[in-house]
């Protein structure tokens, strides 16, 4: 059983889709514990949220006074705790100043969600990925360049003065989610394991005949059934031809620039593979480490207008 | 109850992944009756197909001799009844001299699978199209075009002299109903409707620009959230996107070309409309009518081999 924290200044959330990822803070902003969780946005009604996270946090909360919890992520959407409305882009990242405070039963938290950014026309949105390019921009200020957020969605960000200038989301990752574990190539591809030059030679040929990816794909499965094509080959070959095709729109955003991927997962190391087989350099930075910072970059606000 | 058939002379069988239809025949090619079931090859393992059919049919069948089932489809994949090797192009429509004849248990019929059509290099597999195009052909024997088979995955067919001279398949369908059952964008379109204009100018836009698929997928999310997207304006989108890119990669099969466009439903229209945004005229068939004709001339060379 947790006991209550002494030092518990704050609480960084990170609430997403499907997760939700807590650090209880101290007053430098040091993590003493952190929390992982499944009970993501998609699985709570509004209602849910505030018992899910006394239930997570509760014991650790002082009895006395009301700890602030700053929250990123999908929480802020329509079908999340409340709806925290986006910034327009160009905006700089929202902070806490635009955040919107929720009503809560517990008087022990005070809770805070950052909204996404919006842009129209070319009509997208961010709700998570603003928290990490903060996180960013709170160590790097002066950069200007591209940020690039591989995920389910990912998002290329051109970033110039702090600001979020535009962004592009590409729905590659479900795509790919859908392909391998849904379509009839799911009886060809391998769950685990990477083939490089699969890979490599599936960017190439997709960034030069895009329009042939439906086609490409279904050589795989034939490929498969005639040729005994290696199942670790064909989920990296679905990856590159993905991929591929975004990098081939995408152009505009890394072509000439500074490129900063965000993520340590095997899609960012596919995305820099990718990056590199289209012959630009990226350098990358540790999403977790991004998000907090983000948050703490929230946070000091905060403290800054409740002096 | 059905009854004994006098004057059932064969069964013609379309037995697929997902259905299995069957018309019982008499000696001049006219259909006594239609069944329909969905006892797919996929919902069956080998052993029971023959009960499938029996169950079907038996009532039917007469007590003396043996009735022919000629069969095209999935039913004659690895995974199916029994494999009935492919034919490789360029080649004729395999017809039944090709067939592999299966063993059964009832001495009351004689079941022929038609093989499908390989093609090597540039992998690609059908199995069933192979006797839709032989019944088109079967009508229409000096063609010299291309045949287009929309469905889960579509086929383009260039045809020369009789013969399948090659092919290509695309993964669209299946793209198209993952994306509007299991993607973000489910909670954005609408199952019924059509937007002739939203779908044209989708096909119009992916053709021009392909690579830019996957962040013109997620710009329909966007717009849905944002500018209140109609739902049947979003689904016609994604469809004209899919098809748009499909159409740009298949272009030199239909450029100039007589296309033929096999099939009556929403998914064959859509086709016609896309090649008609895209300047080509095509002409349409009725797939069942196809299907039941190239089942027809299997079934006559059959009766030319046994006299």
């Amino acid at each position: 059983m947790a006991q209550t924290m002494d030092n518990l200044s704050w609480i960084a959330a990170d609430w997403g889709t499907s997760h939700l990822r807590l650090w209880l803070m101290d007053d430098q902003g040091t993590v003493l514990r952190h929390i992982g969780s499944d009970r993501g946005m998609s699985s709570l009604k509004s209602h849910e949220f505030e018992p899910t996270l006394i239930d997570l946090i509760g014991d650790s909360l002082p009895d006395q006074g009301s700890i602030p919890v700053v929250c990123c992520g999908m929480a802020g959407s329509r079908q999340g705790w409340a709806e925290a409305p986006y910034s327009k882009a160009p905006c700089a990242p929202p902070s806490i100043d635009q955040a919107t405070q929720v009503q809560t039963t517990d008087p022990r938290i005070t809770v805070f969600l950052l909204p996404g950014i919006k842009q129209l026309p070319a009509a997208d949105v961010m709700r998570g990925e603003e928290t990490q390019i903060s996180g960013f921009l709170a160590e790097t200020p002066d950069f200007d360049g591209v940020i690039c957020l591989p995920g389910t969605h990912c998002k290329w960000v051109h970033i110039s003065a702090g600001e979020v200038v535009s962004f592009r989301t590409f729905m590659t990752g479900e795509l790919f989610a859908l392909i391998c574990n849904s379509s009839v190539l799911r009886h060809s591809v391998n769950d685990d394991g990477w083939d490089a030059d699969a890979f490599e030679a599936a960017v190439s040929d997709a960034a030069s005949r895009p329009a042939a990816v439906a086609g490409n794909l279904f050589s795989i499965r034939a490929e498969s059934l005639l040729c005994d094509l290696d199942s670790v080959a064909a989920r990296s070959r679905v990856s590159g031809l993905l991929i591929g095709i975004e990098l081939a729109a995408a152009r505009p955003y890394w072509l000439g620039q500074d490129v900063v991927i965000v993520g340590e997962s095997g899609i960012a190391t596919a995305y820099e593979a990718g990056l590199a087989q289209q012959g630009a350099m990226a350098r990358r930075v540790t999403a977790e480490n991004m998000t907090l910072n983000g948050l703490r970059a929230a946070h000091a606000k905060l403290a800054e207008m409740t002096p």
